[in-house]
């Protein structure tokens, strides 16, 4: 007999907190914020709205950052997904059609009918960017998306990819989105950022220091009229992103540099071992560059998922989320204890898989 | 010689921090929140994502302050603002009419406007609600939004008044959001909350608490499916409200209602303060019966107010931005002693004002 399978998205798994779950879902870190992040807090009595761009200290500082840009060039957001929404909505007309690469973060898709925008895919193979297709593709969209390191792949795009994709949008003058929410967690070579005029950059502190719940992200761009409009819609939208979540943003950025390298080396560790035992099973994994997530081919993923977590208590994501049925995707943002409980009981439901 | 007048919008003023500056401009209380609301910070420690409805136990507190609902018909937002958006953007369809009242709070229009919907403008005779142009208006259109307490009038609508757009809003099956971020804050009798299945209510911790900066709003209908697709969405246009923000909203629950009777007190002389200083001004004021709002009647407002930050260092918002140019918005969040020192600028300014 078949298990109903019920509609189900990352908004039923997303704040679970059970811990006999074993938990391969969610896209945030296990580990804490560096203590820099919580120090502010004892004696904060900040109350009023704050600039709708966002706290000028903390836009100097990642302009600090990001060479070629000044404070002016950047807003905070309520995370890199506030961002991308507020960049859609001011770039792109409903009707216009937006180039994505496939597979793509499972928010892009929504985001795009949300704005009653029409995604266009471009191919990858095994998670690279095939070129000729994004050059097929990229005339007549509004704009082009790129998520380079990839979630769900934990694929980087090659240098030559990405300067090609800089000079075909930027020739065309067609606004490029390029979504660098992993730039800090890389572990082949060092990240590049895409950039240009036409560039609109998304990025978050969820990521490199574990701030999810705090939900601050930027966007950043030397367009400047681009920067303006979003900032006017945002001071509509939402206004300033939450003013103390902001100040624990600042002090993350004081954070040496070393520390976010020893994290580097601890996710390292665990796509190592988590890719190692799904290869035991006989999964074909593509080696995860960058991100912390591993997608391995498994047929009837969305079925698959929800049999897991049923009878396993194992939180998967189904590839068709991410535009790819048939791949299941492994966060490896637990510990290595629990990556391998949660080995043990994938390798479990694997032996009754058809 | 007439001094140039530039395009300017609230963005502009919100988070300006000179002391120099008179501000009866932006809408938020000067009296810091209740002390409950930091008494959490010294130990606060989670960082993770937290369910996209928003914490259970702020969730479970408002359901119990709001009869006839639960927590599962809340979703925790940043700010009014986004609840409102989130509303919006479930809502309707592009191109579908939403039935407002004039004047109305500034972002009604840039929300429409930013989902691609036509606002339609119910009349008010000195700022309340003219109900037989509200009934020839209502049919065909794909949602009312009504704001009583009223930014920028100040003014309650009638009970009646508000029991007919619930018949008529019902009758019809028209969703009714009603925008409820003042019904503290109301001097002339209690509030009264619009319900019904087709309603759907926003209100916020800011203005009650003093919150503002920490943009912590909120949603709740017995709509479920309503409540459903706004929180799919937000889990993919911002994800959860900023978590430590979240629980300095359930500490302010906690502040007893005498703390808000004490604030409601000196609202009250504030605004007897200043409606006195404008009447004697010779401006026609409507008299406030809720929020911190005074609007005048000023020919020219839009560059009256551009002289008056200018030339004196007052900040006030034309009413041009709330679709009634020739009045001018008053904030009165500041305290009496500045209150008296912008009356003294505004009246040196009236002098020299055609």
């Amino acid at each position: 007999m078949h298990m109903e399978i019920p509609q189900y998205s990352p908004a039923d798994f997303i704040g679970i907190d059970d811990p006999s779950i074993i938990s391969f879902g969610s896209g945030q870190p296990d580990l804490p914020p560096p203590k820099e992040v919580f120090s502010c807090l004892p004696t904060y009595r900040d109350f009023k709205y704050g600039p709708v761009s966002g706290l000028e200290k903390l836009r100097e500082a990642l302009a600090q950052e990001n060479i070629g840009y000044d404070k002016d060039h950047f807003v905070i957001t309520n995370g890199a997904s506030e961002a991308l929404d507020l960049a859609l909505r001011v770039i792109a007309r409903p009707g216009d059609k937006i180039l994505l690469h496939s597979p793509y973060y499972y928010s892009y898709k929504p985001l795009c009918e949300a704005n009653n925008l029409i995604p266009v895919y471009c191919t990858t193979i095994k998670g690279k960017i095939d070129i000729d297709d994004f050059k097929a593709k990229v005339e007549g969209c509004a704009a082009v998306l790129i998520n380079s390191p990839s979630n769900p792949t934990g694929r980087v795009q090659d240098i030559e990819t990405l300067k090609v994709i800089e000079e075909q949008t930027r020739s065309r003058g067609i606004p490029l989105i390029s979504d660098e929410v992993y730039k800090d967690l890389i572990y082949e070579r060092v990240n590049y950022n895409l950039s240009g005029p036409q560039v609109i950059t998304v990025n978050s502190f969820s990521k490199t220091f574990a701030m999810c719940g705090f939900r601050v992200g930027y966007l950043f761009s030397t367009h400047r009229s681009i920067v303006k409009r979003v900032i006017d819609l945002k001071s509509h939208t939402s206004m300033n992103t939450n003013i103390l979540g902001q100040e624990m943003a600042y002090q993350a950025l004081k954070v040496p540099k070393s520390v976010i390298d020893k994290q580097v080396a601890i996710w390292k560790e665990r796509r190592d071992m988590l890719c190692a035992g799904l290869n035991k099973m006989g999964l074909q994994v593509w080696k995860p560059e960058g991100a912390f997530y591993v997608f391995p081919a498994i047929p009837h993923s969305h079925r698959f998922c929800w049999e897991l977590f049923e009878k396993y208590k194992v939180i998967t994501y189904p590839g068709d989320w991410f535009g790819a049925p048939g791949h299941v995707r492994f966060s490896y943002a637990l510990d290595t204890q629990k990556i391998q409980q949660g080995l043990d009981r994938v390798s479990k439901m694997l032996q009754e898989w058809p």
